[in-house]
């Protein structure tokens, strides 16, 4: 239940072991026709290799001790294949991974996973910046207590706070698809990366086996690079560290709103739903279970890639347990991106704002978060350093007899006598301490409105 | 096959979703007895509890939407349980789980496959020891090159590299029982850590509980702490250091074996098996499959550990995130590490070691590596500074002339004079080189046999 | 100004370059002097290289380059060193060094480097747990809002916390001192490990460099194990490992503070401190910088510890790379961990306690927290299902109604009927409900006051 | 000296804390400069303030301790700049920061310090990449032993390990660069990051600022980002994984370096360099410095990374703990990327290539490589199937009887009767197995090209 508890489930099954056999079989396959095109196998072969591994099954768990035996999985899904096509045609059964590489297989299979593990991140990546969209543009002028180093600042806009949420959703979406851009290719190499038992054949077929394994995400055709890319992992970890930072993104998410969701602050909520997050012997308790899976996932990305990049550092041709680190490694990170994702986007959909709290909460301050730009409004009619002392003594006041800084500012003569209480109420409006606001929330919404624009018109 | 490759099946099961379903459940169990024992809930609800917890099963996957949901385990299980009690008897289905919180049962549930997994790990540390053990003392003077920084340094005895990887192993195990001992306690506080629904009564009933589940490995019942650990992992993240660190020690003689199983070294091979590391395209090839799976814990174990000490940063009584974190990663370290000794157990049981290869290595260097000692050996018949000058100018016409150090010491007139060629080649004897190679042997085997006795004792 | 805010500057230094430079020049009077108490070298040349070494004094900066170049710091530390002793005394500059590496003495001056951190860190465990202690004592019955999954769940006692946090100390001051016992040893094994150029006077050296170099916090000098640990890292890494983990427990006391130092919650504060924490633009603001720099700590251990986890598999006699990426990290750790504790221990001995503000969070609450335990409380007068049910109407009645659980209840009819409004405030007195917390706290007292009284016993 | 092993001076000093120091006044300068030409303070003042700022010399260390106790750098850098504009001008101290909060100044000085950094690592990956060009171009026929799990697998040409080496180095160039254009970029928000003191002309003195403070390597001044990033991470933590990839694939280099300079493989060697990796005691040793130094880079760079995306969680509008952990770990991860590049570019630089050494060790495994090839070589004199056959016998007598591939094909009386001695040596040759080799590598060298040719445009 760990992974149903870190991803949704469609995504657990794009990344699951049952996905991977089934990849290494479509390699098998696609190889098998991509040689026969290029004349490198019989195409009578061929047609045997597709229809075998079409119709081969095989549970991950039949394999595993084998596997392990061997060192990887291909080993013995290959020995199965061959026996497959061997009861179908004995002289088909050479012709089987021929001048392939067990890496080979793997990583192929590896990549069709990540190409439909995209489609289901890009669309939640999609749906959180869609509802931070709705949350920026609507509470542009929702005033509440802005925090830093979790202690109160100046008042903000809500809509600030979602905006800066969307501007993460936006770069991690443009991120991880320009990085599955430039990861997402077949692996082909051979033994040694040199496809040397191909002859002069190797790159032809190599681009043959390229489009008859399309991708969505990945690089177009035309650009697959010729080279194998079995010890030199750079744009697969650069994939893997853009998941990793939209897994950080959503997890920031999270702790805003957990920590706003807080009983004692009580601003957010995430959406009710039967049975997530209740406690049967505590009636009053609503925990944010999604905002908890998705700080999870945070604590754990972290960890993921840094065992994926240590893995990096791999020996000559093929690693001895840099690569196989990575086997398990990948498909936990990609889950728990997907995973993080989908929460946070559910959790904006249908967010339980409260914004009279919001407003209480910046009242509570007593107008103390006000006194850098009240100093600044009254300067006009006071004289800049005359407005800056008059508010810095009211602020000592309003701590020392627990008033308001309105209150404390009113009391005081010289204010009385060139300020009306309208003056003052303005001065301490915090409507009037927005700023930039507005600008950063359209200049967001833009961002947003053209990428999805963008992205609609590419895939 | 991920988990089949990284570790033992009986590790992998003992740590899996099922053994931590029975946990929960053997949990709610005793904890029901131990009430009744006490006088906390009547002893009719006890007896129907505990029939119903032994009589129940359910697989994880059947769980795993409501759990994710609820965010634990533990809440669709009891529900579970409490519907099965209730068939039984209504009036005892509101003594199920009385007085305590989700993580008491998940912890106790935790710690009770922790037992069980360390009955593995710790006897394939011994395995592995007792393995260095052989080799330490069958090679105490087999020669070969010394390695630092991947380059030759002096000679040594391989049965002192066996020593070290001894050493190491009967460390480890130590640390490991020794975590394990503080570790491994049944966690039992309430939902705040106080036990207050229990009134006067906890203490007498968490120490009933743990009796009722004993365990092997960890503390005395008499020594149990009192007070709940909900959010004080401290001594869980030490036994998850040790294992890591256990993991460390399993890689290096990996990597160790690994390297000199290089075919340009030759010096040692894995364990031959039957499907075990063959590469069917190239008939010359034997993989060291069980090094290549314990690199990959050794690269994987590290980024394991800094996410649970991360998540250790646990907010109040029970952590949003920071435990959860905890859930998938732990027992993947638990895995590796006991996948790792066991490996590297059955790598040193049936090392092939080729004396002789280590002694052509050393004899390459045609006597480069015995210049300080030579010089040592000759300052009696020639004095200190004479027999360094001797040997530093015969050193540089080895290499400039390809020849070897009893050859151009030898040709040296002064040594000529002084020495004979058994003085010359007592000098460049590597076994006169050894130093205190027999006493660390001896120490380490001493060390090894006092802790095989006194943990033959123990457990 | 990083190191000045992540630790103390006492323990800056203790780690710092410095530092290591004389721990080399240690190392290399104190193997000069056992070697000549051994008859290895004359006692003349000892002399001469101790009163060199005393003498000498090197900025690390000046052989920065060199150290660079030649890979290790000693090697140019050592050449100045015979440079030293050569205008000294000729004949004696070549027993400078004699059969040592610069690994001995890069890990004894390390070693040495530690012993004296340890005094400073354990110290400042020993405050922190002191302070933790009163504040168990002082607020074991201070009543507060328990929260779980940052919601609240049932009330418990300010000193269950402190309690907890008491614990903590005390467990980490144990497991580092431990650890220490087991790491701090003088490294000596000459080139390969094996102390080729001693003969058999090998271990007899070792032995005596150990008694001259005390460690307080490390193995008594008879248990000093024999054998080298160029590349046996465990017992440091444990070390390192229980740094870590006291890193975490201190920033998980770091997070509790500054959660209930949230305005909004309003519990805890900071010990004021002039310009601590301060901003000139904000007048209310009073920033928690000590929880700040424990946080950061506590989100740089893990990665730290990892990195010398990763570089623990190394290869043969002395590792390539893996060995030196625990220069930089090791005291990094150290440093963080001591300063993680030191600030805490400030924080906890000056702690604001808002007694008030602790008990109006918790009556913010009408009562629900109490739910389960009042019904239980009401049991005996009304039955257990009907004061059961009579709880849960009464608490969906607070929440529909926005009322109390004490008005509720009392405005029940059965209830009235039954029960004085004495009964009633009884069952939903928060003080009845904590439970084992007066155990938990005096258990917790008596293992800190024994700790105490055997380390002050032992150093 | 730890630093001065882990990369260059001139690196050190740009990510260092005098340059860091010298950014926060730069920044405080040109917003006075910008808030003047927008109207925002008096020009006047501005002048004042830039004629101090350009003035002030502070020394780190100095401001160390109020730094710590303020809980961030710029807090007493700002106060002595206000001191010193006093000074000068007593009324234009209080336009100093205006608007500004601490951590605007701290990440545009850091931002500036990344953009000198970049000319370096770009530079040393620009170099890195020129000389695996060299070296793919002139060994494209150098055949050597591929090698797959540290075990031989088929023949390759040294160029194609090269040749992924260069595509390695241009790919991390490219992600370097591209990472660098998107994180770059000034940052100014104020207090809560809506610039709320400055009305509506927050976003033109943001845009002023930027022209101000020009970036050669960061977002041209007209696309640089309206919103500030104050807890939005993203871009900055990717320029880090991008240069956590390119230290990974440095390290990649290094290993395999290395490796092939084992004594035994003897393939390759470091260029040689007085005082470089030198030992005194052993006259035979050259330590690869440059390898271990960038492997060490390699086993740090992934826990650096993993703290710098643990941190990114972070709170509200100013992290607490999240954003300090950045300070002292991503300069640490920027100094060992560029010190692995410079390190791998000189060590390929000057690269000792031992092509006879190659031929020979592949030669030592007597033609067993080929085995497939060969097959499929003979196969049109033979038929697919008896080739296959013949060389598998062939094979399995090779290791029995320790003879070569070639003798026991040409003792075959089937191959001799179809088969001249030519034949046979043709098929066995491994010039005939190099398959794609020269494709691969001039695709490499043609996007090494095209990649020089568009940056030096570029910049």
């Amino acid at each position: 239940m760990n992974n149903a508890f870190a991803t949704r489930p469609a995504l657990a099954d794009a990344m699951g072991e049952r996905a991977l056999v089934s990849g290494v079989f479509a390699f098998e396959s696609a190889l098998a026709q991509a040689q026969a095109l290029e004349g490198v196998i019989p195409r009578e072969a061929a047609a045997v290799i597709a229809n075998a591994a079409a119709g081969i099954s095989v549970a991950p768990e039949a394999v595993a001790a084998d596997a392990a035996r061997a060192g990887a999985l291909t080993i013995p899904l290959v020995k199965l294949l061959i026996a497959d096509v061997r009861r179908r045609d004995a002289s088909a059964a050479g012709f089987v991974h021929f001048g392939a590489t067990s890496q080979d297989a793997m990583d192929t299979a590896l990549v069709l996973q990540l190409d439909r593990a995209m489609e289901l991140i890009d669309a939640d990546l999609a749906r959180l910046a869609d509802a931070a969209a709705r949350l920026a543009d609507r509470h542009r002028a929702t005033i509440m207590q802005g925090r830093t180093l979790l202690q109160p600042a100046t008042p903000i806009a809500f809509g600030q706070k979602a905006a800066q949420w969307l501007l993460a959703a936006c770069e991690d979406r443009t991120r991880v698809r320009d990085a599955a851009r430039a990861a997402l290719n077949i692996q082909f190499g051979g033994a040694s990366g040199n496809l040397g038992s191909l002859g002069d054949k190797g790159p032809a077929v190599a681009r043959r086996l390229a489009s008859l394994l399309p991708l969505r995400f990945g690089a177009r055709d035309t650009d697959a690079p010729l080279a194998p890319w079995h010890t030199r992992r750079g744009n697969l970890l650069n994939l893997a560290a853009a998941l990793a930072i939209a897994t950080a993104s959503a997890a920031k998410i999270a702790r805003d709103v957990a920590h706003m969701a807080q009983w004692e602050v009580g601003e957010l909520a995430e959406p009710p739903e039967a049975g997530r997050g209740v406690s049967s012997a505590m009636p009053h308790k609503q925990n944010p279970v999604r905002c908890m899976a998705t700080l999870a996932a945070g604590a754990r990305a972290p960890g993921l890639l840094a065992t994926l990049i240590a893995g990096a550092v791999q020996e000559h041709e093929r690693a001895l347990g840099g690569w196989q680190a990575e086997w398990p490694t990948l498909p936990e990170l990609v889950k728990l991106a997907g995973g993080a994702a989908a929460y946070m986007a559910d959790t904006l959909d249908g967010l339980v704002v409260n914004e009279a709290r919001m407003r209480a909460n910046f009242d509570s301050l007593r107008g103390l978060p006000m006194a850098e730009i009240a100093a600044l409004a009254l300067a006009p009619s006071l004289g800049r350093d005359a407005a800056h002392a008059l508010v810095t003594d009211a602020c000592k006041r309003v701590v020392a007899n627990d008033t308001t800084l309105a209150a404390e500012i009113g009391a005081d003569a010289v204010a009385r006598a060139r300020l009306s209480d309208g003056d003052i109420a303005k001065a301490l409006d915090p409507a009037g301490a927005l700023g930039a606001t507005a600008t950063f929330i359209d200049s967001a919404l833009a961002m947003w409105r053209a990428q999805n624009a963008a992205f609609k018109t590419e895939t």
